[in-house]
């Protein structure tokens, strides 16, 4: 509905020359040629190649996310935003050891296991029990109250592919909640089928919780293929024992940076674009999708859309810190930067991944809408479609800003795909398509110098 | 050319009725009859189902071998083959107990790496040494005598993909003896590029040899997006340290066993069709393309060969014991069975997955050709292409066989994605497409019952 509303605003590229109320006709040049110039640059791919390769995984604080921040500031300074600074952010470290499983009967072999994020260890020599499965995370809260007892709970549900990611919301549950249910049932251990659309042996990570009062018990997933296996074991009817081993650790609090680099705005320096993506990752892959891609995409958008000279609005990239383990460096940006987040004109986050940009959205006041019009017909031509201005879901990190009514807009990437490595080993480099990265850098390129640049500055609602 | 020269030989179904020097007109309504039931049989999904999930991993001498033996032959009685027997067969056990390693420095992370089997072990604490980098054997062979000396090579050499599986003989040769000539150049330990063309973080298993007089270092492989990463380090131009944890032992003389099972024939039993698989696997996987669905294709074949009665010539499918470890078995039913080896009248092995059978290649003595020629028209409306008489290079287990001048053929699946899987932990039942295996089944079932039940015997050349 509010597409076909927006429709009657929009208008085609060559006419966006003759019509502009935002932007001068040399203006609208820049936006073509730093759209050409950003199609053709090996920029992104280089600083991802050299995040994921020289730092590698960057766990909230590891060794990896220390090198990872280093790495940002060098590279920030070396690309020559003009201001470069970190903000601290503190979160609750956990550290992963060893893990891995196995069926103990009555068919031994190994399952393809990985721990959630912050969950306890076993005992050295794992727990085994039986297994008891469960379709779904509502079946299991459903079950009597000793329905689990002394065994190892396995939540079966197996999440839909989805170009928008939607299939994630409803398995993420038994992730985050799993450990805490199957305990109130009398389980000794949960295991659940990875949040993932893999049809490859890998186990999806990714942040549980426990819950005061409820006895702590290992949280754990397998990945596809082993959660059929184990259910085709279960469905043969015979006890299924099975061992799990983890060996993890809370360390208390940690802390890592936000890393911010700006270049600064010549008639309007306060007001200020924020883009971005999350600096961390998960520790089973080298962070390549998950986020290394949304770095590199923002870090070469804010340069390509420098180009042409200073901004009139300054162009911040911030990196956020510890995004994994609960969007700790975006509460601790929000917290820190309170004062002048009403001074975010434009704000959008990279964190789906590197395949093409389909859509555009926007969050904006009303009066910004002929605005956000011309830079979704300027992004049209890139076979980004404008969806609507009530949404701009995309972007974690953006969540804590929510509130300050900042102009959020969502550039949002094709996630068909995303949930075959998202939070696995398998998530490395050569995950990523070069040309539909630069694809991303030339969109974000293009909205970030038009937010920055425009005559009038957007505003939130 | 010899393609060329057969297809004037070869005639299309409808006529087939008509000319059959080979077969009378109620056997040739039988193939069509079986084919039928065999497109739309799951017997061959439910045998692999079965193995994988019910016996899983089957490395030879350990427990899931055993199992493997023990549920073959349950299997061969409950299907109603009339004779069912096993024949020992020795080789050397060798066992993996558990492998890890990582980038030291300059950027610590996890390689995912594997033993190649046979590898000894290394020190508890892993060997580390600084990466010294080769394109491919024939670049370590040249180098000079120390080249390698106090360090770990790496062998970068990457598999090309190819239908027939071509790819896998030239990348093969770093697996078999790269470790032995790592250490002629004075190398600590040994790592490959995997012999796979998978895109998925997964590392290749497979023989791997040591030469009496050369020290004996670990051998082992890493997966293709771990390669990546490693030579993008080495390509840094700063040292690369690596550590390789394996522990690993050989065990002396193990024994397993061949699985045979026969249909006997009415009019020849003596003489029979040899069609089969191997029943050990890699350890990685569950073993489901190699070679589960070779063992369930032949098996489900032979049941489908006979659906209309015993056959003329007996039918035998023999599943190979410890073929993973060096064609063990496959040397020991060729020693055990030397007097009875020219009663076999056709020979295939279905070993290369579970995709489509594309092609149909024989070996045989040309008097012998124009039956071939009746075969190859029953397997043409499946697309199955008829290649030469000269070749049927398929089945590793037949190669003992060959100086005993059987008649040989292949039936050959198309192998492109194969590779992707092989030795791997990926192999496993859901890389299987059940259309494509009832194909296989179908295919497989026709040429049994063709070479058992024509008029006169397929003579070998």
């Amino acid at each position: 509905m509010s597409a076909l509303i927006f429709a009657s605003l929009s208008f085609n590229t060559s006419q966006a020359h003759a019509k502009s109320d935002n932007f001068t006709a040399e203006q609208l040049s820049q936006v073509a040629d730093i759209k050409k110039q950003a199609l053709e640059s090996d920029l992104a791919w280089n600083l991802v190649e050299s995040l994921t390769t020289e730092v590698g995984p960057r766990m909230p604080g590891t060794p990896g996310d220390k090198a990872g921040v280093a790495w940002a500031v060098a590279q920030f300074k070396a690309m020559g935003f003009d201001k470069v600074w970190t903000e601290p952010a503190t979160f609750p470290k956990w550290i992963r050891y060893s893990e891995s499983a196995a069926v103990v009967s009555p068919a031994p072999q190994t399952l393809h296991i990985t721990a959630l994020g912050n969950s306890i260890s076993t005992p050295k020599e794992g727990i085994e029990a039986q297994v008891i499965e469960f379709e779904n995370l509502a079946e299991l809260e459903n079950a009597a109250d000793n329905a689990a007892k002394g065994k190892i709970v396995f939540i079966n549900y197996r999440m839909d592919r989805d170009r928008d990611g939607n299939g994630y919301g409803p398995a993420v549950k038994a992730r985050s909640r799993g450990a805490v249910v199957a305990a109130q049932k009398g389980a000794v251990g949960y295991v659940m089928r990875s949040v993932s659309t893999a049809t490859h042996r890998f186990a999806h990570t990714g942040g549980s919780h426990y819950e005061e009062g409820v006895t702590k018990i290992v949280s754990s997933a397998i990945s596809n293929a082993d959660a059929d296996q184990l259910h085709r074991l279960v469905a043969l009817g015979k006890p299924v024992t099975i061992n799990i081993n983890v060996q993890a650790k809370s360390m208390g609090e940690g802390t890592s940076y936000n890393v911010i680099g700006e270049f600064t705005g010549s008639e309007f320096p306060n007001e200020h674009v924020l883009i971005g993506g999350h600096l961390d990752s998960w520790d089973l892959g080298t962070g390549a999708l998950d986020d290394g891609a949304g770095i590199a995409i923002t870090m070469a958008a804010a340069k390509f859309a420098t180009l042409k000279g200073q901004p009139k609005r300054s162009i911040r990239v911030v990196l956020f810190a510890a995004e994994e383990f609960g969007l700790w460096g975006a509460k601790a940006y929000a917290k820190a930067n309170e004062k002048t987040l009403s001074n975010i004109v434009a704000a959008a986050e990279s964190d789906f991944g590197a395949d093409k940009i389909w859509a555009f959205e926007s969050n904006v006041h009303a009066s910004s809408l002929p605005l956000v019009s011309e830079i979704a017909a300027m992004l049209k031509p890139l076979n980004v479609e404008y969806i609507a201005n009530n949404s701009a879901r995309n972007g974690p990190d953006l969540i804590p800003l929510r509130p300050f009514k900042v102009p959020a807009f969502a550039l949002s990437q094709d996630g068909t795909d995303y949930f075959d490595y998202h939070h696995t080993a398998d998530d490395t480099l050569d995950k990523i398509d070069p040309a539909k990265l630069r694809h991303n850098v030339a969109s974000y390129a293009i909205f970030a110098y038009m937010a920055a640049n425009a005559k009038t500055r957007i505003i939130g609602k």
